[in-house]
Parts: C-alpha cells; sequence; structure tokens
C-alpha cells in the first residue's frame, strides 16, 4: 500500500518531464504452450532497447489473481489506491460516454425494458431495440422535468442508457429497480440507509414521470435502473505532487478517467500520430503525460494475438518520435493484461518498464512477459508507478535527516 | 509493514551470532551507460564469495520512489517502521554530535544569527563565523540558567549549534523561531497545540537569556531555533527480541541511532580494523552485532566513483576477519543508495545479501545491483531484514501448530 499522505508530505517542484505511456492491455499468455505471448511475439525493437537501458517488472494493478477493470486499472497508474478509490457502474458508464460528471453528480445506468398491462417485466432488455430507438426515446426522455433536479439522459446502444442527476448530492444507497428477471413488477428504489430517503423519494419521481413519458412506446416502454454512482473524493495530482498533468488519449473513458486524477485532456484526438503530435504540441506546457494506446485491449478482446500484437507495435514504431521530446521518466505499461486466448481481462501482471538518466538498470534485454519477470523491480503494486516517476524525475524530497 | 507484536511474540532465546554489516550508501548507478555500478565495478572476491553461497536481493528502505536520510534508513534495518519511528532534525542532530539523549529531553537546531539595533534580522548565519566562535559563544551560552530546566548548548560547526534541553518533556509542536527571511525579527516560539503552551513559554525564556547573554557578540549575536524533535518512543531489541545487541561504529550518529534502538555502544573505534578488533573483543558478550562502514556513501557524497568503488573493497579485504568468528547469519546491505553520479542519497533499492548455515541459496554468484536484482529475496522491505536474521538465528518459535 502507498502511503499518499507520505508522498504528498514530500512532493517538491521540478523541471522533469514525465510520461505514462499505457498499452491497454498489454499482458498476454501464449496461443500454445511453450509459445511467445502477444508482446513477445510483437517485433518491438524500440522497447526492446528502452527495456535494455532501463528497469523492468511486473505491475500487479490490484492484487494477485485479482482482474482489474478499466477504471481501478487507471486509478491505480495515477498511484490512487484502486480499491477504495473504485469508481461505481452509473458514474463509469457516464465517464465512458464522454458526459461531463462532477462532485455531487449521481450516475445511473439504465436498461431499458418491457412492461405488460399489469406493470410486470416481460422483456428486460425490451427485445434488444435498435440503438436508432435508443436515441429518439432519450430525446423525449430528456424533456422530462422533474422539481428542481438536472436530469440528463444519454444513448449507451441497443437497450442501454445512463441517467445522470446532477448537483443533488444524491446518495447511492438505495435499491436498484431492476429485479434481474421476468414475471414481476420492478422493485421499487426503496433507501438502504437512513440517509438515503430523499434519493430514493427523488428517484421515485424519476421512474413516475418516466412511465408517463414512454409508457406507450413498447417494446421500450420503461426503464430499470443499478450502478448508482458518483465519483470518489480523490485529491487531484496538482494539489498531490504539483504536477501539470494532460491527458492524450482518444476514447472517452480514458478522458473521463484522466479528468478524475485532475488532468488536462486534449480533445479531438482520432489516431496514435495524433496522440504524438498532441504530446509534442503540449509538452512546454505540462510535465507529466497521459499516453493511453487502446488498440492492444481491443484486439485482445477480439482475441486476435496476431492483431494484438500487431497494435502493440504500432505503438512501438512512434517511440523514437516520442523519445525526441526529451522525457526525463518514461514508463511504459498497461492498465491490466487483455490475454487474446481469453477475449478478456485478467488478473495476470502487466510487463513494466522504467526509462530515463537515473533509473537503476538491471539485466533485462527485452520487454516481455518472461524478461520482465527478471527485471528488478520484480512484481510491484501498479500503485507505486506513481511514487517511482516522482522519484526518478527528482519531484520528492529526501525522507527524514 | 512488518508486525512487530507478531515477532515480539514468536521471540524465543537462541545462542546464534548475527551480524548487520552496513555498508552506508552501497547502492549506486552506473558512471556511463551500460558500465558498472561502483559495487560492481569494486573487486570483492569475499562479498561474491557470500553471495555465490547465500541468497541475495534488493532492500527498499522506505517505499518505492523515497529517498531515505540516514536515521529511517538504519532504524529501518533495526526493524523498525522508519516513517512512525522517524527521528526530527533536532534530536538527529544531537546524536550527530554524540550527545545523549534520553527520554524526555529535546533537540533543538540552532543557527547563530545578527540581529540590528531594532532587533531585525540581518544575518541569518552570522556571517558564517568559524567555528572556533561558535565554541566560545556556547561556552558562554552553557552558562545559562532558566529557572529548574537543564540546558546543553553544543557547537555543530561554522554558524550551526545545538540545543538540547533535557528531561522537561517540551512539546515539539512549537512554531520555529527562523524567519527564513532576513529584514523582519525573529518569530515567537509561540505554541501550534494547546498542549504546547509550557514549552513556548520555556523556549521564550531561554530565547531571552540567549540575548541577555550574547546580545554584545555582534555578529553573532542571537540564535534562531528550529528542528524541536525528541526521541521517537521505541522498545528496544533486547526488549522486542531478548538480542543482546553491539554496534561497532566510528561515527557519533550511527552510534546515537543504535543507542535509540537500545544497543550498547563500543566507544573510540576509528578505523575498519578497530571495528572489526571490537567485534572480536565483544564476540562473546553479545549476540547481535551492527558494523557500520561509512566510508562509501561519503565518497558517494564527493561524487568520486573510484573512490566509492576503493572503500567497498576496503571492507571486503576484512571479511575473512569477520567470518573467522563464526557468525550464523551474516547480512550485508546499504542504508541507502548514494550513486556518486548524483552526490547524495537516492531512492534506489540497496544490494542485501544474506549468509549463513540455514540461508536458502539461490542463483546469484556475485554482490552487485543487477545480481541482487535477480536475487531469491527480490525487492523487499528494508523493515524485514531483522525478521529474516532471527528466523535464521533460530530466534522466532514456530507461528501456529
Amino acid at each position: 500500500m502507498v502511503d499518499l499522505a507520505l508522498l504528498r508530505s514530500l512532493a517538491q517542484p521540478a523541471q522533469s518531464k514525465l510520461v505514462l505511456l499505457v498499452l491497454d492491455g498489454l499482458g498476454g499468455l501464449p496461443r500454445e504452450a511453450g509459445g511467445p505471448t502477444e508482446l513477445e511475439a510483437a517485433r518491438t525493437p524500440h522497447l526492446d532497447d528502452l527495456a535494455a537501458e532501463g528497469q523492468a517488472g511486473l505491475s500487479q494493478p490490484i492484487g494477485l489473481g485479482i482482474t482489474p477493470g478499466s477504471g481501478p486499472g487507471h486509478l491505480a497508474l495515477f498511484g490512487y489506491d484502486p480499491v477504495s478509490s473504485n469508481i461505481g457502474r452509473g458514474a463509469l458508464s457516464a465517464l465512458g460516454l464522454g458526459l461531463r460528471l462532477d462532485a455531487g453528480d449521481l450516475g445511473v445506468r439504465l436498461n431499458f425494458c418491457t412492461l405488460d398491462d399489469q406493470g410486470i417485466v416481460v422483456d428486460r432488455r425490451a427485445g434488444r431495440i435498435e440503438t436508432s430507438v435508443n436515441r429518439k426515446l432519450v430525446a423525449k426522455l430528456n424533456e422530462i422535468e422533474v422539481a428542481g433536479i438536472e436530469l440528463e439522459f444519454a444513448t449507451e446502444s441497443q437497450h442501454r442508457a445512463v441517467l445522470i442527476i446532477r448537483g443533488a448530492y444524491l446518495s447511492p444507497a438505495v435499491r436498484e429497480t431492476d429485479p434481474q428477471a421476468v414475471g414481476v413488477p420492478p422493485l421499487e428504489p426503496v433507501p438502504l440507509t437512513a440517509t438515503a430517503q430523499h434519493t430514493s423519494e427523488v428517484l421515485r419521481l424519476v421512474t413516475e414521470a418516466v412511465r408517463d413519458c414512454i409508457g406507450s412506446e413498447a417494446p421500450a416502454n420503461f426503464v430499470l435502473m443499478r450502478g448508482y454512482a458518483g465519483l470518489p473524493e480523490l485529491e487531484d495530482l496538482h494539489s498531490l505532487y504539483g504536477l501539470q498533468p494532460m491527458c492524450l488519449a482518444t476514447y472517452p473513458m480514458y478522458k473521463g478517467l484522466a479528468r478524475v486524477a485532475g488532468m488536462a485532456v486534449l480533445d479531438g484526438l482520432e489516431s496514435v500520430d495524433e496522440q504524438i503530435a498532441g504530446l509534442a504540441a503540449t509538452w512546454d506546457d505540462y510535465d507529466y503525460f497521459f499516453v493511453h494506446h487502446k488498440a492492444p485491449d481491443a484486439r485482445g478482446e477480439d482475441g486476435d494475438f496476431d492483431a494484438k500484437a500487431a497494435a502493440i507495435e504500432e505503438m512501438d514504431r512512434r517511440l523514437p518520435a516520442l523519445l525526441e521530446l526529451g522525457p526525463d521518466v518514461l514508463v511504459v505499461t498497461g492498465d491490466h493484461s487483455t490475454p487474446s486466448q481469453l477475449h478478456q481481462h485478467s488478473w495476470h501482471p502487466v510487463p513494466c518498464l522504467f526509462w530515463g538518466e537515473n533509473v537503476l538498470p538491471d539485466s533485462v534485454r527485452t520487454f516481455g512477459e518472461r524478461s520482465c519477470g527478471q527485471g528488478s523491480l520484480g512484481v510491484f503494486p501498479a500503485q507505486s508507478i506513481m511514487a517511482l516517476m516522482l522519484g526518478h524525475g527528482g519531484r520528492l524530497q529526501k525522507f527524514g535527516a
């Protein structure tokens, strides 16, 4: 466990430039026993050079055996305790859609569903309506007015949508209304704690208004609510360490996670080349850069070993341009593993390399799961990456005399 | 985090002899990319033999990225939590001068300064007076009597001195009087907590007495106070584990740190040879020996790569004499790294080896940063070294049945 209060007390200003390059879902598994992983199979001459010059290890995002979601995976990389800072479903869905989410806002995941005449749930997914139908329904719902409360409905896809209740400081401690079964009515949003009484009443009013608004739009004539969540209260990276952090990501979810940590976000980036150009364009005005490469995770979830290796190579080719900027500390790792054999996130530790002038070299010569497993960083908590970046960047005072 | 209460509950007597050999500032960095570190460059046949026969790893004094001072670096090696047991500046300065410091004493760092006729600070360092002038002023100050309080002033060097207020159980929660600027008067030692009212009054009386005593001694006509600190309340190594610990160090600071842990101290040692002779002379009467070799840190702070390597070799040559005594467990490590490239303490983990009859051997063949990075101890907290020494020495009972 990293002692944030200790780190905070030691933070000091410096001119150093720190770069965290996240290859999402980087870690993998061999396609066949004894064969290479995706990263080991990829041709990565520049990453190999960095590993040979720097220090390597395996980063453990949450804990041994635990598979991270994208939220905790990234918050750990930003130096937060991934367990206590966990972002609930509703809030994460809102971030994933690129919606603004502030302290005091509550995010709720919605399923359009089908009720029969007696108000019984007969389809929890409203026949998986087309996304275009979802959009039309959301436009109608956004005309709802519930006394004094700002509501924002947003389409996710098919039957899935998100509701943000803004600025009302509602409690997430309310029962979800999805009964997780058909043949029964939706559940009431009863309060689960004494302080959630007000939230319960607001949600009742919202569901009544929804019924009035789309009650005749079968099959999608109601919504089921779950995943109530606001943002965790995190101290931002500037306040903690005096950093001026910048996010260079293409997907809304990762920009949203960066904003939760107080990063500035360069919007409008749509390719790796634009990300590297954006890094160069913002280089002089910031000192901590989070560069997020989505493709390895996406190809891993597709189960496409070769495409995942190619996605890793795609970033390797950009490394000379990144290094030309002259980072003092560069970390390359992933937020979690996504082995293409598993088609999903996994619990495996993630290859990680530190590179920079004052990094202690080890005997690792290439960047891969097996080689990093012999690195002198050992298997270490992802949450420590921030402390190590700060240390290597001259941004932590000596502790004690 | 080591569970001291658990270790304490498992401690059992044994006849084993444990030696902790600290090469201060041992860890280093390559002088040029791809080259060896100071330790790797040093010719250390005996340390290499120990590494080949024993188990190696990298010791992490405080936490990843954090640079340790000498106080926390050593207290971690003695098995204490280096953060909660941190020794404040004033107390550490007193230990560094070899002054006695007991529970209830308060150490204060002093700067002689120059006040003008209006009592405004015009030089915070009194023109960096000669140390000989400092000594004369300290002799005068030691004649001060402040009702019922025992004061001890001591010269550090130039304008720097230390004050110990003995046995009064004063609070460190008082404002420092150094304004950190010229053109303003010294600050008042106002209490920072309700319980520091008495301390504040005592310090006011002391500063008044100082003004009366040396007010006409310009340029050094007053003192500024900072770094108020007593000793942390630590249970000593005998009480914790039944050890009879002995310190063999040449510098006052390390003898002072050893006393904080309850060690006996053999005074008068001035060379490595005298330390080894002292070890032999005390061998039969003690069972835990802390041998402190200062030179690698000093040469690292000088920025002298070759001299640091030579300082390491200097101790390597004494190892046969040490081994002849027949230690059951020998640990060789540092309290922190001091790379000569950086001229100062650093955050890098420290090479560490365990040697003894029951130590689990690994595949490390030499003693160095890269080789220890492949050792089977991995990267592990320095605070665990004590538990491992006790375990290897047969000094911990089985836990559970």
